[in-house]
């Protein structure tokens, strides 16, 4: 997976001069905020965009990009994806909603995708996503129009909701913590978190995991990882209701999984578990500092009070 | 205890031309946001501050100031309130520390002030604390000088730590919400936490109510008073564990009750208890809102990942 965060080359398919194309907007990142590598623009309108060329099709491109970073209506995708594959393209990042999420006619595109993956042996992010972040290279692909670049940190933010993982990292790194990489995994159709672990566990760059998942793929193969894996991890399991259930099940077509079975695995396993956003902030940014030498821990607050919440979470954990 | 809180004037005891007296800071915040009353400075030293001369004892004031604002060191406490008792003040705040909380020195000291407002029917806050602060009359007795006056709404935030309160404050009109009083109750040696509810139930500038409570005093009476008050109330019980007891025991001389007990209290007498900081801001923010109607509840949001999380924390209290 090192080849989809480090690609030296980028198609951006979808793009075109329309006022409110989104494509336009991951052209935009990768523009302004340097990114190390070579980026072509894709859409059957053509045109010129941010001073890109814009190809008619990935067929058209005078060289192959390792990463086809696709935004289209779904009913284009497989298609376009048999081109990348024909084209030599190893990755993609389908950040199209329109799959699984929608009912059956989804479900049938989605198909045609995993086939055009088979065949060429592409493997790609989402669909339904926003895709990957890597700090290191300034590898932006999420649609929307970011104000600043984000901070480099050791942090991975891996998240099954763009909006939730576009949330930790703004405040990760608004409070100095910075990112690694970031990702929206979406539907998880061809790369699932076990993928994702599994990566994380040996990249360089990360030091903590964050993962937001509201559903398993590969439940069994993710602990048997997590277990292996020297690295904190901080688990943000959502979809723990009925209620939410329906709901995740019209954005990532997640299907909810018992609560208490989360609750053991993540024991079992070290997997320091969150519960909501700001409890994820407070384990991550916990887990970057240096780590504690021995037993002892002192509260130092501007207040007495404060002192006193303060020893109160400290006896809370410690048993005190 | 409505006088204390629209008190039409009081006297700053302890104030000072000299660089780091705090007692300025009283009388800064009260000239800079336009307190309604008289003001009168006291201070052995006599002299000028902010325009207002400084009386050298309580006993030569030209007037009976209605509530007197105490912040000397300890040993003077007694004769002071002594002095005000017998000008005919009835209301004191006492800010000074180095009573109770720091040993037997201080206990005796205590047992001074109790008896001087017993002798003249004197009642106070603290000894220990910050005091009170009143948006509707501008009347802010702590002695960290404030920034801004707080925005005008209909919280109260009374809490036995200083910090703790004005943090809650703080947030709360930064957020928008306001608050109507302030309180920073210390070690409640005369007005306890039964006494406030007391009067926050029938303040008619108040409708929701946050205490946060290092221990209980008549931990009984104000349970069957939580019991009566139609008005929500919001409780942040810290001092939970062996180890916050020793801070709080240094703190404000607090003692640690059983938190099972504490939890049944609550439960019984309608009072929404709270853990964090974030939790109490998030519970008082949530009953300031108008109220709901009807059993149906929308969650709308950006990201599909966070209105599974939204409809989590739904369905956890909705038991869906």
């Amino acid at each position: 997976m090192n080849r989809l965060f480090c690609a030296e080359s980028v198609a951006v398919v979808g793009v075109s001069e329309s006022e409110d194309n989104l494509g336009k907007n991951i052209l935009t990142n990768l523009v302004s905020f340097d990114y190390q590598g070579t980026i072509y623009a894709v859409g059957p309108r053509g045109g010129q965009v941010l001073g890109h060329r814009v190809y008619s099709s990935v067929t058209d491109l005078p060289k192959t990009p390792e990463l086809a970073i696709i935004l289209t209506p779904a009913r284009f995708v497989p298609e376009i994806l048999n081109q990348c594959g024909e084209k030599g393209t190893q990755w993609a990042v389908i950040q199209s909603g329109g799959f699984r999420e929608l009912g059956a006619e989804g479900e049938a595109l989605e198909r045609e995708i995993v086939e055009a993956s088979k065949r060429y042996g592409l493997r790609f992010m989402g669909p339904n996503c926003i895709g990957a972040v890597n700090t290191a290279n300034s590898l932006y692909t999420p649609f929307v129009a970011l104000p600043n670049p984000y901070r480099s940190g050791s942090v991975a933010v891996f998240a099954q909701s763009g909006g939730v993982g576009l949330s930790l990292a703004d405040r990760l790194c608004a409070s100095g913590v910075g990112i690694s990489k970031l990702v929206s995994m979406g539907n998880k159709l061809n790369i699932d978190e076990a993928d994702y672990l599994a990566y994380l566990k040996d990249d360089p760059d990360t030091t903590v995991i964050y993962l937001y998942l509201e559903d398993f793929k590969r439940g069994r193969v993710f602990a048997e990882m997590a277990r292996q894996c020297s690295k904190p991890i901080v688990l943000h399991k959502s979809n723990t209701s009925s209620l939410s259930g329906t709901i995740a099940q019209s954005h990532t077509a997640a299907l909810a999984a018992d609560d208490q079975i989360v609750d053991a695995v993540c024991r079992e396993n070290g997997i320091v578990r969150v519960r909501t956003v700001a409890e994820a902030i407070g384990a991550v940014k916990g887990l970057s500092l240096p780590r504690l030498k021995g037993k002892k821990l002192a509260v130092i607050s501007r207040s007495g009070g404060v002192g006193v919440v303060g020893g109160g979470g400290c006896g809370g954990g410690l048993g005190g």
